[in-house]
């Protein structure tokens, strides 16, 4: 369903407070839009709790399994701040202090108390061998370990730094096409099924309309080929009666 | 960190147009809503692609760790509903018709063309051992394998089917208690490191303000046993100078 050239994307969301929602969570929204603009596949979003070991065994899995990983959560100076620690035993490598990173938040809290100084030093343990992304400006880089990066869960932050991440990645589009129908889901679906099997490379979808009392489905082709998307549009149309299209939309 | 009383449970979304970005998922924040009213964990929420192989591996994997699993999408009559398939090939067992829900799809269906007919026969086709729960006036079971809740994606039938898979859960409330503080993190983290340590029964969280200017931190304490909220309150409080406390709210 996708051409080699797309990048395979997983993003893991970490919190308890996500998922006793005190907390609404609105970096994953943020990803899915950002890494739709960039061309990436966004092939699936966990929701995980604090807790070290899940943590270690999802991104793991992710890293396995996708081209890039980013994460959101779980760095800062407090108990329940272990992803760091977690992608270090992910890994299997050490988590240890990062000289540069400590000069810096001597820079920032150098005029603090000695134990809040210390508890933010705590951001400067590392996974071995993290490499740091340095966005234009920004005071504080992303850690990357191998393919994961690992982004604060402070909206704020997550979004600057998946600017910087996405700095990083090349851009390449998707191609979109949505057909509006008067009809039923029902009424299409031998018609998708021969489109999907004739079409392998460019994703079909149907969406029926929210309200029960209109006849209306969407159909989305897409696709990074642009000419295959045209191709499958076509061939949809042919099968289809003129009576039932209400629209027609590329993008 | 949980009393051995609250049911654990993981929430499956399943749909490439949750990934893509073309439809902004709302039954996420919905399940994490019901399920904190229920007072059931919610441990882990995970977006998948329309894949029988991911959504088999994924479902499998939730059922094994979790009491409870609730899946949402993939259950109409098109192409890329395979969520039926991929339960039944997740636990092994066969994908055969449900005579009770054939004849169900032909009271719907039945003065539709033929081919119409047969599209949403689909639908009728369930893992081998399935139950079916009747919500009072519902139009459709809930179909249940083992602990996992098969739900339709569509927000409107969605919710509604939630209700009848919260009608057969036994609801025991969370207590919460939220205090906010003028400090920062970083000047928290021993005495919150400490509470954590004495309170394991305790879900300690806290939150600084999305506002950058302001020093400004809300702790939570959570748990289903109110006393153990009330002491770890009390630690915390005796903990604290008096003058950081801004707020301290018990829900």
């Amino acid at each position: 369903m996708t051409t080699p050239s797309t990048q395979r994307a997983c993003v893991v969301l970490i919190g308890n407070e996500l998922l006793s929602g005190k907390i609404t969570d609105t970096n994953g929204p943020f990803a899915i839009a950002g890494l739709r603009a960039l061309g990436v596949q966004l092939c699936a979003l966990h929701i995980i709790p604090d807790q070290l070991d899940v943590i270690a065994r999802t991104v793991l899995a992710a890293s396995n399994e996708h081209d890039i990983v980013i994460t959101s959560g779980g760095v800062g100076p407090t108990h329940d701040d272990v992803t760091m620690a977690a992608v270090a035993q992910a890994f299997g490598v050490g988590f240890m202090d990062h000289q540069g990173l400590r000069q810096r938040v001597k820079d920032f809290f150098g005029d603090q108390p000695s134990r809040v100084l210390e508890a933010w030093m705590s951001v400067a343990r590392l996974p071995e061998g993290a490499e740091l992304l340095w966005g234009q400006d920004e005071p504080w880089p992303v850690c990357r370990v191998r393919n994961v990066h690992i982004l604060p869960g402070t909206p704020r932050f997550f979004e600057r730094q998946f600017g910087v991440v996405a700095q990083g990645l090349e851009a390449s589009p998707f191609h979109l096409r949505s057909i509006d129908l008067k009809t039923t889901e029902g009424h299409l679906a031998p018609l998708l099924t021969r489109a999907a099997v004739r079409f392998e490379s460019v994703d079909i979808g149907s969406y029926p309309s929210i309200n029960p009392h209109e006849r209306r489905v969407r159909v989305t082709l897409e696709s990074k080929d642009a000419s295959q998307v045209e191709e499958a549009a076509r061939f949809l149309l042919d099968g289809l009666e003129g009576s039932m299209i209400l629209d027609d939309v590329e993008q």
